[in-house]
């Protein structure tokens, strides 16, 4: 023992300085480059090019944010709740409320189509940075912007037109790579079997991003094509077994952005301006959106799903501030950029490439700083109806110019998808829309004070409160047929209509495209041209045995199932149901450690010791929510739903000392469904029996 | 919501510099002066003063290091398993391990009696600075060192000789009060009832020091007179339902040592001197005791009370060590006693008076640095023997002299309790003396070098190994009834009767006391005297409002059941059976979290909800284990084991944003006695019915 707590101690002191780039379980991979070293090295397991294509064909992503997997070959595909609540949410009304009570389709006759949900699932991938290189090719900043996008417009739209894909062009390793990603879309999803969400996200806020955490956050979808349940050939098999204390797992799935890579000014702006920001919008949205659900039990139905959001969210971004205020993990990155540095600028090639190029940065940084505010509030935002008015504006100017002429956003690759959204019959609530108006106008009145040309135009003379209450009142986009009719209509209908928020966005249109365009210039085509030599170079001095950051698109993350030290004792690899009722009954029965009636009188029907969740050292970040676990039979073997709070740098770094992915494990839900559902005929099609 | 969280970060980043000092529950209060101002003020309750004599002489101290309480009029006192340990191992054998396997006394003739405890209740309480003053007054500092001594000496003998009652100066505020505490003693303590250490100590040393926890830490003794039952008048009266969440609770107890009001010069030392030597000792004794717990079954329950201490007390080690390592913490108690020295500095009076004593506290320290190993060395340990050696050769010539001239701890108030223990009748084990002596030759050698003259009597040109094994092999000090002919035999005896131990005691005699004086004369009489200078001061500028260091004496701390922010989320106020479940199954059943066969048979009957461990804000350090904690009714409401992690730091400062007391609940015992011991009998007489 005293050997176990001597090692523990130089473990804990000194393995993450020395070891760690040896052993940790880190990176994000893409699958065309996956970690074999690594795998076999650490594991002795070699993933097969079959393997790989079918661990890639049986993830799906969720486009309105989140990853999930096909689990049957009858088109079942399982994610998580609080990816799925968004729908959920949507389906609901007043009378019918699928995220308190949840919803299990006995028949598939019972399932409910998502309004507006699309799913894809990523069939081609080129690399196409040759092209793109060619494109941009000697010109400066500015040319090399509008002739990369001209570009990637182009490529996609050949893409889109050939195969019926969904394409899109993706920059990996900031520009050092270009990838073009064909994706199979599904729109007809249907929702099969959600719990409740006091059991789906048991523990609430408080419990969010921590462990040991007893969440059955997962939701099963089913998947439709000419109305009928589409047949899958690559799936993966759910194993109620689950996996074991210290079993190589794999989590494919899409991560949505890290900032691994970023050079050191660029951290610092985070740090000092756009995690500020953020943290601030979050906390007075969540103040607006508090005070509007106490006016009633529909407004806080309306409201709690967005709330779940930016609580979510604004733990998420604490947490990383933690990190970006830690003197020692910043530190830690200018040394490791002086290091990269000055590699560099010992190879009279590398130097005279990318050199100067961290200084451009440095500069174009400081930039942004002075036009932050003006860049984040020039744009109508909160709630959805603004962006409505604000794309059927644009929409109906810009797709009279050529493709590669048009504004981002705008080309034809890109219009399916927004179209799609515009169209959705999802709700809209306009007294909770008002509510979001409201709070963003008087957000932009604070940080651009009054005499600002676009609060000026925003506000009208009038007070926030007013101008929302009026804008939002009176517009009709929240009727999904008026917005098809705009559509249809162009824009001399568009232009004639009189609706109080298009006409807004047409006052505001000038203001946003010289927004827009100032950034271009200025900022964005600046900072790709640069980080991309330098990430060019990045390639040329550490090959690529690194990951690029996240990006939301398909990658691969591998480890293990393990638990960790945690509050001077050890954290299990897993919890029980005994551990969801101990905590229930330790609040006193308290929200948000309240259970669904359904388990309170269960609780001595069904097998307590049954795994709930799990932890792995596998490396994730938002986007991941919904990725399957899988083992190396490419099994199923849980769903993961979030980070505990020692991953919460991990958009900045990786360290699996205490690093861990939360994930519902396969054997709790086979269990819940069994015995507390009576989702018997469910389990049967799961396990194919 | 938001402002929750605004709230709560606003609490974390100012509170404690703000408002602790006004609402913190802290101190670890004397009896004669309770914290009064602070009870009214924050929870509107007034302590009578038969309240409070209640609660002093329903308290008792564990003389083995630890604290109980009177639960019934019948005798029973109850504590921790972890404070009666000691006894359950003394009374246990290789075919009876009532440590492993609990015990259960159905009726009061199958009690065991305990073999060497003593119990102590404080029956009465004066103040006796005024006398102590007087004799040093205006004294050189060696000379009021022997003065003070022997000033005490006469106190304690009079006080004995005229009540029969255990008698002790307490010096509190280093030196700033001296109190004459008068104890009842108890030593026919018979063993009632103990659980399974497996589930007293359940999650072992990954979960000590730990919360949430699942710990049955409790055992029952009843206290014998005249070989009858005790017949007590105060007690606290045990209530079942414990404390609610947020309830006012007290605990009174013995809390055996803080650092609070030390001066920095002697935080330095203790980070950098005592407590790395006191880590290294610990690793090395525990390493010695694991090799020798494996050679078999029998070993290792010898051995596993005291590895359970050595890794509590390098748990509790290491966590201080943290705290005195932390800069902030440092830099804060620097400031603190700056503030203090500027006032002093600014009265002629208290500067004259008290401000060299910083200076020649700082040079003592200094001094003390260099002797640091000789000091630690040059007194032979390792386990029991050596030690009852040495008892015998100093008392056989000290008990000659007048009673004033004699060493420290052979005063003839002193000399009871050292027979007492002389003659234990508890088994020694020589194998297991044999493992720690060689262990501390061992560290002896490494820390004195081989040409030290402790070394070379001690080793006599032999290994340690070697040396330990002929000492303890050929000693007959194991033997009770020889240490009790030695005892009655004299000096001529004891110096004839060539026990290599005693002769090797003879021979060290010399060093020690050449140790002991040198440390009298240069470090503890300039200590005492400059300390007691600094304290006298600190009451003219403070008053009492101050509580003195912990002094292993009794004391009242107060606060109220409450959870706590741990790991991004919140501790809650209690844990219940279904997290013992939790935590056996999520860690496989696998030691130290598997569970006594009892517990896995009865899991489904009986109330997992029922509560099993609880935390409180009160402040308690170590030896307030086994302290009951009352209501304001002073009924029992649970047990103290443990303080948090968080509460590491507690010897240096309280905080009670996450310092926490955590104790088994009254409820829990109640449940289990019933429902998994079959003590229905016992639990009539705890209840009364």
């Amino acid at each position: 023992m005293t050997k176990k707590i001597i090692l523990t101690i130089i473990l804990i002191c000194f393995v993450f300085f020395l070891f760690a780039p040896a052993f940790a379980d880190e990176g994000m991979w893409t699958l065309d480059n996956p970690p074999i070293t690594q795998l076999q090295s650490k594991y002795g397991f070699t993933p097969a090019a079959e393997w790989l294509e079918k661990v890639r064909l049986a993830s799906v992503r969720f486009n309105d944010g989140g990853s999930g997997s096909f689990i049957t070959s009858t088109g079942l595909v399982l994610t998580n709740h609080h990816v799925a609540v968004g729908q959920l949410q949507k389906m609901s009304s007043a009378e019918k409320d699928y995220v308190k009570d949840g919803f299990y389709a006995k028949t598939t006759s019972e399932e409910i189509k998502s309004p507006d949900l699309e799913i894809n699932v990523l069939v081609s991938m080129e690399n196409v940075t040759g092209i793109i290189n060619k494109a941009i090719k000697d010109l400066p900043a500015e040319k090399a912007l509008k002739a990369r996008q001209a570009s990637i417009a182009r490529i996609t739209k050949e893409k889109m037109d050939k195969t019926g894909l969904r394409a899109d062009v993706v920059s990996l390793y900031y520009g050092g790579e270009y990838w073009l990603y064909g994706y199979k879309k599904y729109r007809d999803v249907r929702l099969v079997f959600a719990p409740e969400k006091q059991v789906a996200f048991f523990g609430g806020d408080p419990d969010n991003f921590t462990y040991p955490r007893y969440d059955l956050d997962f939701a099963i979808f089913r998947v439709y094509e000419n109305d009928k349940p589409v047949k899958i050939e690559n799936y993966f098999k759910v194993n109620p077994q689950g996996a074991k204390d210290g079993e190589l797992i794999f989590i494919p799935g899409h991560p949505g952005s890290t900032k691994r890579l970023m050079t050191y000014a660029e951290l610092e702006f985070l740090r000092d301006f756009v995690q500020p920001y953020r943290l601030e919008k979050y906390a007075r949205t969540l103040s607006a959106l508090e005070d509007y659900s106490k006016k009633g039990t529909e407004e806080a139905r309306r409201a709690a799903t967005m709330i779940f959001s930016l609580q979510n969210a604004y733990k998420a971004y604490l947490g990383r501030q933690q990190g970006l205020l830690d003197k020692k993990l910043m530190a830690k990155f200018k040394k490791e950029e002086n290091n990269f540095k000055a590699k560099v600028a010992a190879n009279p090639e590398f130097k005279k490439e990318a050199m100067s190029s961290w200084d451009v940065i440095t500069k174009t940084v400081k930039l942004h700083e002075k036009e932050f505010n003006n860049l984040n509030f020039h744009t109508l935002q909160g709630g959805k109806l603004p962006g409505m008015g604000r794309f059927i504006t644009q929409y109906v100017v810009e797709i009279k110019k050529p493709d590669k002429d048009r504004i981002e956003g705008y080309h034809e690759s890109q219009l399916d998808e927004k179209k799609y959204y515009f169209l959705s019959p999802a709700p809209v609530y306009k007294d909770y829309e008002e509510t979001l108006l409201a709070d963003f106008l008087k957000h932009a009145l604070k940080r651009l004070g009054p005499n600002d040309k676009f609060i000026k135009i925003a506000l009208n003379g009038k007070s926030p409160d007013e101008r929302a209450k009026e804008l939002i009142q009176q517009t009709n986009l929240d009727d999904p047929k008026f917005r098809k009719a705009l559509l249809e209509g162009g824009e001399e209908f568009v232009k004639k209509c009189g609706d109080p928020l298009i006409v807004l966005s047409w006052q505001l249109d000038p203001i946003r495209r010289e927004s827009v365009k100032w950034s271009e210039d200025n900022l964005e085509s600046v900072m790709t041209l640069n980080s991309e030599k330098i990430n060019k170079i990045r390639f040329k001095i550490y090959g690529k045995s690194a990951y690029p950051d996240a990006t939301f698109t398909l990658r691969l993350a591998y480890g293990k199932v393990a638990g960790y030290p945690m509050n001077g004792t050890l954290a299990p690899h897993k919890t029980t149901f005994y551990g969801l009722y101990d905590r229930y009954y330790s609040f006193d029965k308290r929200y948000p450690w309240s259970l669904p009636e359904r388990y309170i009188q269960a609780k001595d029907k069904f097998d307590l010791s049954a795994p709930v969740d799990f932890v792995s050292t596998a490396d994730i970040i938002g986007g991941n929510s919904g990725s399957p676990v899988i083992n190396k039979d490419a099994e199923f073997v849980g769903v993961v739903f979030d980070g505990n709070i020692e991953s919460l740098v991990g958009d900045f770094i990786y360290d699996d000392t205490a690093n861990r992915a939360v994930s519902v494990h396969s054997g709790g839900i086979i269990e819940v469904l069994n015995k507390l559902y009576g989702a018997e005929d469910l389990v049967k099609e799961i396990l194919n029996k």
